[in-house]
């Protein structure tokens, strides 16, 4: 039934090729861009001040990823995802190097005031998201990371109005109606740099046309999950692996993807 | 005749590699510079205001790209403008996103009065700077929309002393003497980011080494239209025809090139 | 023996994994970044000036590349080779384009003047900062291009506390206790843009776990060398020995690895 849905989605991404304005960092620009298009959506990279209102006009849902942040970006951010608000168009967060340095940080802080719709990042950036915007409770087993990692990701939504995807091994998608597990995926895709980026940006596609957004950011998941899985199983190395997985986005089959997806609902 | 004289020239590019400035965007441009590496030229990707004359000085083109333009790039892009005309060398604008917003309009409208030796965009992009830029006539055919960008493209050449390229399924190559079509490629390439940046950067590589404009921009578009038809006979997605075109681009023979071009000489 | 030794230090890179700190240039943070996740190495890329000094604390080594330089850029180069020097960490510049313009030779004095551990760059490149950075002696032999570069990279050792390395058909490295050469490597890996900028992230990588640097240098230099020959025995044009690359920097084996290199021990 999931599947089924999930399925759906995709061949409506391909079908109606949302526009996803995208500010994120320098490194992974091209492969960002290209992923969205492998997958059927339409990307644009813009940051000029004089400009972030006009291109959330036209875009449906924007990426904010602080990769190589600076004081200009940081600005830009702002003015793209406030436009968002106004707009009520989603916007995703990638919180990278989250707790890496106090300037991170205090950007963060300023983005989370923002309101995300969703946040995407690994454990740690997640906990370091957390821990820096919510007061730590007890009873957080630190011994356990992806136990602790999701009980970070429970403070987000606690305190923000958002849904929250950690990924890694397993993605966990978790708001406030669902939690959903997602398990495809291969280690060497961690090889790769930029592919938590690419994440994000499929992320904030789906999310531009799915009104659910565990659903949404479910759906982007699995799609890249299955994706990397498939792709890994023809590549040498982690660069073949790149260009394998832009053109297992592109070329995917039902049965490829039902066939390979391992997913888990655990709540909603 | 005119395919023995374009292979000439793609041999002359891999002979003289005419060192190529471009400001140019972020996105593309990696993919740009191996672009222009995998042809026979030589890229400088540059913007610091300190050196954009001196760099202008020992470069034989120049690409202004405004991809993702802000403040300070846009200086550069009219230092580096001002210098190439002052040296009467040619640069190319790559209108990216014309339409999109009131400042790429208002930056495109500057740009164009430093005069462009060769402007190459989409068609929607053509338009969109003809609408900004000239009073539009009447009797353009809304309807169609190839028809409809090359009146544009006519604009710009009445008002602009400047060679158009309007790239897509048929790229058209217009000025005062000549209009040339070309109709290779595949729609694959359309799942690449920058394909049309590296177009554009070909064009500038060819207008470095050949007098006649026309001529320069149709020795790129062929050599790129061709080397993307033969290379998506090989690939299985836009991630292998990527890497597929960067081949082609560097081992083409003559005979994959004459025996697979399409040109057709309307004028001149 | 020193095959041996340089094997293990790249299995100790993959299993040490240090985190190098890139300030490099536009073009090449892609596959910079990826070369470093494909030798086993983290890379992270950041220039805002708030997070310099905090971003160098938490790195191990630090790159300094000045491909697309700008003020803004220059200032962050600065404070982390700075911050560098203060935590006696190994910084390497890479003096790209040295001698194009002015301006960029301004800045590699300023920042020779900070004292990088390691310079790396092609011989044209090492002989403009030693020409712009010392007083010309007599005796260099103009004729020979790899004589005069050793000169230049001989007159930079004396006049700063640096180890050199110029890469080409023969890399060489040098400094007062070592002079070795390394003859791997394809005339196809300079159709490729960044090659040379993802040498430089291995050899920060190296330094950042190897104490002699002369012999971290030899490692970097090595193992791109030994991939480099290798992929492009199986790659077609550029686009496949770019990947291939990344491909064999990851799954290199020792046996691969000592049967290729080709290392000669001029000194020390």
């Amino acid at each position: 039934m999931m599947k089924d849905l999930l399925w759906k989605n995709i061949t409506r991404l391909r079908e109606q090729s949302p526009l996803v304005h995208n500010i994120t960092n320098y490194v992974v620009m091209n492969n960002t861009a290209n992923a969205l298009l492998s997958a059927g959506a339409s990307p644009i990279m813009a940051h000029a001040h004089p400009e972030m209102e006009a291109m959330m006009n036209i875009c449906q849902a924007l990426v904010v990823n602080i990769g190589t942040l600076d004081e200009y970006w940081v600005t830009s951010m702002k003015k793209a995802a406030t436009q968002a608000n106004q707009l009520q168009k989603p916007w995703v967060l990638d919180p990278v190097g989250a707790g890496a340095t106090p300037y991170r940080d205090e950007v963060l802080a300023d983005l989370l005031k923002l309101k995300p719709t969703i946040i995407r990042g690994n454990a740690s950036e997640i906990m370091a998201l957390a821990k820096h915007n919510t007061t730590p409770t007890k009873g957080v087993d630190s011994s356990a990371e992806s136990n602790e990692a999701v009980a970070a990701a429970k403070f987000l939504i606690e305190n923000y109005p958002t849904t929250v995807c950690i990924s890694g091994e397993t993605d966990i998608i978790i708001n406030h109606e669902k939690e959903i597990h997602l398990s495809n995926g291969n280690p060497l895709m961690a090889k790769i740099t930029g592919m938590g980026c690419s994440a994000t940006a499929l992320v904030a596609a789906f999310s531009a046309i799915i009104k659910d957004k565990a659903e949404a950011v479910t759906s982007a998941m699995a799609l890249l999950g299955v994706a990397g899985e498939l792709a890994a199983k023809e590549s040498k190395g982690p660069g073949s692996l790149q260009l394998n997985i832009l053109d297992k986005l592109h070329n995917m089959t039902e049965a490829e993807f039902t066939s390979t997806l391992k997913i888990e609902m655990k709540r909603g």
